[in-house]
This record gives C-alpha cells, sequence and structure tokens, in this order.
C-alpha cells in the first residue's frame, strides 16, 4: 500500500497528495517550517492527518532548537506551536495535536532539553499510532450500521489518506468490506481540489473495492434513482451541539440525503469534536485560493479576472446527521448530551 | 459581441464553445455531417442552440441533395433528417427544429427541387430569427419576476451561447438588467463540461453583469448563508406535467432551493415543452463519455480503470418549480393545464 505520514530518521516522510493519482512521490521533511507550508499548500490534507503532521512538525522544529536550558528551549517551542497552529483554521485536530505537544512540555518540568526533545517525538509518534487505533475501532463500531449490498456515497477523501492509516468514513467501509459485505461506492470528485477523483478513487481501488466516480452535481440523480442506501462522510470540527464542518459540498449531500431519507453518517474521531463551540456558525471556514477554482494543474477553465469565492468548508447542522461514528462508539440525538458524554469519558490528556 | 451560429453564404458558423474562454474560434461548416459532428462533440450546446444548428444542418444536406425529382430528394432529405435526430436525445428542441424543416417539404408539394432548397434555407434562418425574438419576450416576461438587487443563481449555460443569442435562463437576467435593476449573478461551474464556468460566466461579464463564479457544490453554502434570492436555470425538455430535464446538477440545486425557500424558475421556449411526454421520467437522459469526468483537455484528474458515471441531464419534478418562464408568459401550477394551454394557444406548425 502506501504510507500518509511517517516519522523517520528524524525527518517527516509524506506522500504528496497534490501530485496524486498521476504521481506517487514521497517528500522528505527536515525543517518544521517546510511542514507548516506543506500544510498550508495540501501535500497533506484531511483533519487527523493535518494533526499528525503538525505534531510530527512541531516535533522537527523541537528537535532543531538550538537552547541549552528550558527557558530558552520553552520560548523557541512556542513560536514553532505558533506557526504551525497558523496553517489552516477549519480542522480542530490541528489545535488539539498542538496542545498535546505542548503539554508534554508543560507536565515534564524535570527533563533536561534533550530528553524534552526525544520525548516529544515519542508524543508525535504517538498520535500517530494512536490514530490508526482509533480509526480501526472508528470502523468496528461503523461498519455495524452497513448492511451487506449497501451501496454508500462519500464525499471528499476521508481515508487513509486523510489520516495515519485507515481512515475514518473510508474505514468504516474498510471494515465492512473486511468483515465479508458486499459494499459499492460511490465517490463525489469533491471539487474544487477534487480529493474524491484523485485520493478516495485511488485508494478505495488500491484496496479492490467496488468503487464508481461522480461528479459533485450527480449526487441527487443518484439518490433519486435509488442508487445509494447510506451518506458517510468524515469531519474537520464537530460543535458541541454535532453542527460538522466538512469539505465544502458536504452541506449540500445531507439536504439531498434528508429529502430521500437516506441516512447521513459523520464518522470522526473525539479529537474533532470541539466542546469549545457551541454551534456550528462559530466554526472558522477557511476561504482558499481563487486558483483552486479557476484553474486545473496549470490550465484555465474561466475567463481571466472573474469574481470567484472558495471557501474550503460548509457546516452540516445537527438535524441533518444521523448519527456520529466516533472511536467510543455512535452518537445520536440529541448530540449535545452523547457527544459530551463520549468526549468526557476518558481523557486523552 | 459574438455570434452562436450563423448561416453565411451557404455555410453554418460556429464559435467552438469547447474552446471558450481560452480561445474564440470561429468554425466554418461546409458539410452536414460535420455539422451533426459538432453538435454531438459539443462545439455547439444548449438545447435552442441545438434546434437551430439542426435545423441549418438539414438545410446545408438539402442543398447539397444530387435530385433532380422531388421523390429522389424526398429520400436523400430524409436521411439527412434521420442522421441529425440521431445526435443527442434529451434536448426535444432538436427534434422539433428537424420536424419545422420536414414541414416546408411536406407542405410545399409544388416547388422544384431548387425552390425547396431555399425555402429550407429560409425556414432554418427563421428558426434562428424566431430564436432571439422569443428570448428576449421570455425576457420580458421572467424580468417581472426579479426585483432590484435581486441576486440569482444560475446552473449551466442558459444563455446566448445556448441559444441563437440573449439566451433563456440569462435572457431574463439580461433583460432585468436592461430595465436599469441591480443584478447580481453566481453561476455554478457545472461540472463535467464546465458551461458555467467556461460559458456563462464569460458571456455575462462580457456584458458587465456582475457575477460571482462558484463549484456545483458552493450552491448550498451560498443558500444557505442567505446570499441567493432567485434560482433560474433552463430546460432541455419540460414534460407536460412539468418535470423538467435539465444539465446535470439542476435537480440537485432543486432540492436545495426548496430546503431554502428560494423560488426556482425554468426559462424555456414552448419548443421545449413536449407534451408527449406526460412524466419526466420518460425523458431519455443522455450518458456522455467518461472523459469528460476523467480528464480536464488531457490531464487525468482520476485514476485509471475507474468505474465513472456520466449522465449529462436530470429531471427536476415539478414539485420543486415555482414556475416555468416561456415566451407565451409564465406558466404556473398545475402545469398541467397550464403548460398546454401555453402550447395549444398559437400552433407554431
Amino acid at each position: 500500500m502506501f504510507k500518509t505520514i511517517e516519522w523517520q530518521n528524524n525527518n517527516v516522510i509524506m506522500i504528496d497528495q497534490r501530485l496524486l493519482p498521476n504521481e506517487e512521490v514521497y517528500r522528505t521533511y527536515k525543517d518544521f517550517l517546510d511542514v507548516a507550508e506543506a500544510i498550508r499548500e495540501m501535500v497533506v490534507r484531511g483533519a487527523p492527518a493535518i494533526g499528525v503532521a503538525a505534531a510530527m512538525g512541531v516535533a522537527l522544529g523541537a528537535l532543531k532548537i538550538n537552547a541549552k536550558d528550558r527557558k530558552g528551549f520553552v520560548k523557541e517551542f512556542e513560536k514553532i506551536c505558533k506557526i504551525m497552529a497558523g496553517t489552516r483554521p477549519t480542522a480542530v485536530n490541528l489545535f488539539w495535536a498542538i496542545e498535546r505537544m505542548k503539554r508534554v512540555v508543560k507536565k515534564n518540568h524535570k527533563l533536561s532539553v534533550d530528553e524534552l526533545k526525544q520525548t516529544l517525538i515519542q508524543e508525535a509518534q504517538n498520535i500517530h499510532e494512536q490514530d490508526i487505533e482509533i480509526n480501526k475501532e472508528m470502523g468496528r463500531h461503523g461498519s455495524k450500521l452497513i448492511k451487506n449490498k449497501a451501496t454508500i456515497l462519500t464525499h471528499c477523501n476521508a481515508g487513509a489518506l486523510a489520516t495515519a492509516g485507515y481512515g475514518t468514513a473510508l474505514g468504516v467501509i474498510r471494515a465492512a468490506v473486511e468483515q465479508g459485505k458486499k459494499i459499492k461506492v460511490f465517490a463525489d470528485e469533491t471539487r474544487p481540489f477534487l480529493q474524491g477523483s484523485r485520493l478516495t478513487a485511488w485508494e478505495l481501488m488500491k484496496n479492490g473495492i467496488d468503487t464508481t466516480l461522480i461528479t459533485d452535481n450527480m449526487a441527487g440523480y443518484m439518490m433519486k434513482k435509488g442508487l445509494i442506501d447510506v451518506v458517510i462522510v468524515g469531519a474537520d470540527r464537530i460543535a458541541a451541539n454535532g453542527d460538522t464542518a466538512n469539505k465544502i459540498g458536504t452541506y449540500s449531500v445531507a439536504v439531498l440525503a434528508k429529502e430521500h431519507k437516506i441516512p447521513f453518517y459523520v464518522a470522526a474521531p473525539i479529537s474533532t469534536i470541539d466542546l469549545n463551540i457551541k454551534h456550528g456558525d462559530k466554526i472558522p471556514i477557511e476561504e482558499r485560493n481563487i486558483r483552486e477554482v479557476t484553474h486545473i494543474k496549470d490550465i484555465p477553465i474561466a475567463p481571466k479576472n472573474i469574481k470567484v469565492k472558495n471557501p474550503a468548508f460548509d457546516v452540516t447542522p445537527n438535524r441533518l446527521i444521523t448519527a456520529i461514528i466516533t472511536e467510543r462508539g455512535i452518537a445520536r440525538k440529541s448530540f449535545e448530551k452523547s457527544l459530551k458524554r463520549m468526549v468526557k469519558a476518558d481523557k486523552i490528556f
């Protein structure tokens, strides 16, 4: 298969997701600033994978800090965390992972600078390994919702490429397939960045999972024809009330699912739930470069100087979500209660 | 400005819509088979424009028939009509225009072959000229539905490029703008063929109309933000009950409009109404080459050998349509009655 992200010999290795599916290129990062840039430029994307990359980036930065005492180290370390936190605004896993790295420093007063560096590297690797385990747990829970012979629509890429491996929404699909269920997947291509056609189609094909690619605007047609039994998507941030920020277009899919009485599931780790945000309308929505809309590679597909909007995410209100699948089980309405219970069940910190 | 299609010196001239907005290339057609291929390959597209192109193609074919008597001429003429009718299945204007051409031959028993040829050329030019007039009438009626400072979402291209000029949905917008109303337009890019980004954005910019390009999956987000007051789209075929086939994705936009209580208007000439088809589910839906989805120009954007669906149209059920704007006024529910009355009001044949 492939590795989305790895810590190797004190470097961070990532598959360059911008080049998939045409080229499978692994890049080696030695400087945390380059990791920050890779997150910003979407070499790596997907909320859980962004979290892992941020943690590894922070570890990489920490490793190169030239300070002999704790005070000097902490000062530099905080700068690194700040830069890393400034890369992308919506996926809360980014801030969650940086927070975990910060806690390592806060908690370990007695370690030397060298020991702190090693502990930070270890923590980044823990986040990586735990993410795979978390995905598999999510798959175990979520696959119960998937019947044999189900046809599943997914939007964007919430797969192995969006995580440390296995995937959230696609992890649920993988688990169902591993249980011997016959599953068909429809993948929205997911404009403008084409995570569906470039990434989801690619990784599901590698697994031999029956996948059909459609453009985003075909989802309603497929539902109306009775071809979709279930929708499963990932999430970039889930508010305390269950409102879910995910890739632009998710909200439209959720409205269509409601119109056709199709269950709409969100699969995301606990680290994606942000209890500090009550409602979805408080989730910051990133606006990205309009060139993502006006060009494919270097080919212009729109007139010069046309006005363009490029919000990278939208918010699906809780009323349109049937259930939220996490590694701790399946949260149902009211989400205020079920999500709070799940998050508080076992403090990760 | 530009001309979508013209009859000039016994040739058909068309702007090659596949190359817009990057290149403005006019092609000259001397052979009806090349016009048929141009319709198939979407050099020209949009239901009314396809009708005009088919009529001109038939005229071009008729002109070159090498028969001295009526019988020989009619035999060849029917072959030409059959080939032209086989180009695309969904837009009924194609069949309507060919039928008009056939009626010229049927009605004029006494004309010589040469006179028939001239009458057919005249009929094709009439269809062309009438289409522009029809669009302007549609604009006059439809613009009454558009308030000053309205923001209008449109899907695909139902503009000057989709007709002999002026446009159906965009004709309504043009008329509102000509009346001095301040209008803002959001244009869905309309995957896979990108008629929105390549054509609608291009022609509205040429008119100085305030236009913002979005990807198809952003429409729901814009509606939820309260940025869309009205949706107007064109149509490829309208069944007797008002069910409307239009570019893939129209149905999703209609469901979203209903969810947000936004009026959803269809603008189309009477020639798009097919009283022979009772319900939308009887309208044939063209499936096009999957390369439209997997490639942009020659760049692959999906893995090799991925399964793909590429329905070019979908059907919006009448319940989601607020009103249908034609050159004879605004049809409201029940559409069975209002459309029938409009179609029968004045036989075109």
